[in-house]
């Protein structure tokens, strides 16, 4: 299947907006709804949408063959139920949430049965927001992660792979819900926490002028939005609360060592984190 | 006071590599001794040292104005004993040590009293080891702080300035010994605690198909050289053992906010960490 000819985006954001930007190059006919009106003329004045709508915005979801829904978790599941009467039959939807387990189940149990909802992450972001910085060269080397469920259909597999494949995404996976949350969990909320944390440990911006690559690495994405970082750290708690743990024992460990005078000890797990470390490098073709 | 025409590097390395690389541009006769013979072979097909030796290095020591030492920690000490007899009288010592705790007064306490040891870090690294990918460009972006005591003079303070400035570092300032080693066991050392335990929470290799930039940026450093940094490590346990302490806390205390359902805590949390970081941003010219 090709990726349907017209499509609908529904909330505007740094992420909404990059896919209204890939899309509209990739030849489709991009619409957009979103609450801030100068989000719709910013993305017009781009000129990555055809035509967008703040209210009475009904007539741009019938003309849409899929439905993108760049909105956060809780606000997607509500617009949803209220909205859903306005879908084309037969519409796809996909979202671009960050968090799938309750969500995904939500809106399958609620969505009407002519429409299909097929969950999908694009692990890609940055440090801003809005469609003012929106950009589809950061899908280029980031991964797609489609997260089926059950009540998906090969239709709606298709229409998730053609997206990405539009988009330019590096690499496309698959992962169930359940699989997906504690994934995330590590890689990315994980890291968050720390370097969250990491800030927050003591006031050291007096140390700003010291601070080498390795700290700025580190806490680069200590930038983080609260609104959106709470919902998805609440939305996946029980697995954030795990890696947490497990994390904390492990530095838990070097610090005994430290503490203990174990140099054997100390070198075993610096020589283990490096050797997993560069395990990714060759993976992913990191340097 | 300028630099001293003639310099000679104790230790080959990464750092000791780049530095002879950055004084030969800059004009100055740069000599080396290193026990691997191979090393100096490399340094000197590269062009970056004049002369050099493995063994009978007494003639290269008794020509140096200045002599940079490039050993590791415990290797340095006991390297000046033995071979301090061979300095050229008045001869100007620094080192690269990543801690300066307990070293600089064990130097300054046996060092011959016609020589003088004033203490610098050059705050650069790669994730590489060896004369063979020495590139003193590193330094155009790093900070060198130089550690004096109340045994060094003004000509040792304008030495260390002036080997600083031959070698282009970005920003040069002074910090007291203890006020340096709580620095780095901060800025530095804790955050190679955490990107170590990061690796080695748990066998995540298979995940690192899904790893995205934040990831990959907080791991980087977890490619560590076991053998320097279980030195640098344990030469400043205390400070780093009270910052592990610190962060943990401030972790923990992320965690406990999560679990109670406290969203105004974690988004005071966020906001608190996002401000810091932009406040580094704004010092220090990063986006």
């Amino acid at each position: 299947m090709s990726l349907p000819k017209n499509i609908c985006i529904v909330g505007l954001g740094l992420l909404g907006g990059s896919y209204a930007m890939g899309l509209t190059r990739a030849g489709h006919t991009v619409t957009a709804v979103d609450v801030r009106r100068e989000a719709i003329d910013c993305a017009l004045a781009r000129g990555i949408i055809a035509e967008g709508a703040v209210e009475a915005f009904a007539p741009l979801l019938a003309k849409a063959d899929a439905v993108i829904l760049g909105l956060y978790p809780r606000a997607l599941a509500a617009w949803l139920r209220e909205n859903q009467q306005y879908l084309r039959p037969g519409a796809l939807l996909t979202d671009v949430c960050g968090v799938k387990g309750g969500l995904v189940e939500e809106i399958q149990g609620f969505l009407r049965p002519d429409a299909e909802f097929i969950a999908s992450h694009p692990m890609a972001g940055r440090e801003v927001s809005g469609v003012e910085h929106a950009d589809c060269a950061m899908f280029a080397s980031a991964n797609f992660i489609i997260v089926p469920t059950e009540k998906n259909t090969p239709r709606g597999m298709a229409f998730a792979q053609s997206l990405a494949e539009a988009l330019g995404f590096a690499h496309i996976t698959r992962l169930s819900p359940a699989e997906h949350d504690k994934m995330i969990g590590y890689v990315s909320q994980l890291t968050h926490a720390i370097a969250v944390s990491l800030m927050n440990a003591t006031d050291n911006t007096h140390l700003a002028e010291y601070t080498g690559d390795s700290f700025r690495d580190l806490t680069r994405i200590a930038k983080i939005n609260e609104n959106l970082w709470s919902e998805l750290f609440f939305a996946n708690r029980d697995n954030l609360v795990a890696e947490i743990d497990q994390f904390a024992a492990s530095l838990e460990g070097l610090k005994r060592a430290l503490i203990g005078g174990d140099e054997a000890e100390l070198k075993r797990l610096f020589i283990q984190s490096a050797e997993r470390r560069r395990l990714f490098d060759k993976k992913s073709g990191d340097r």
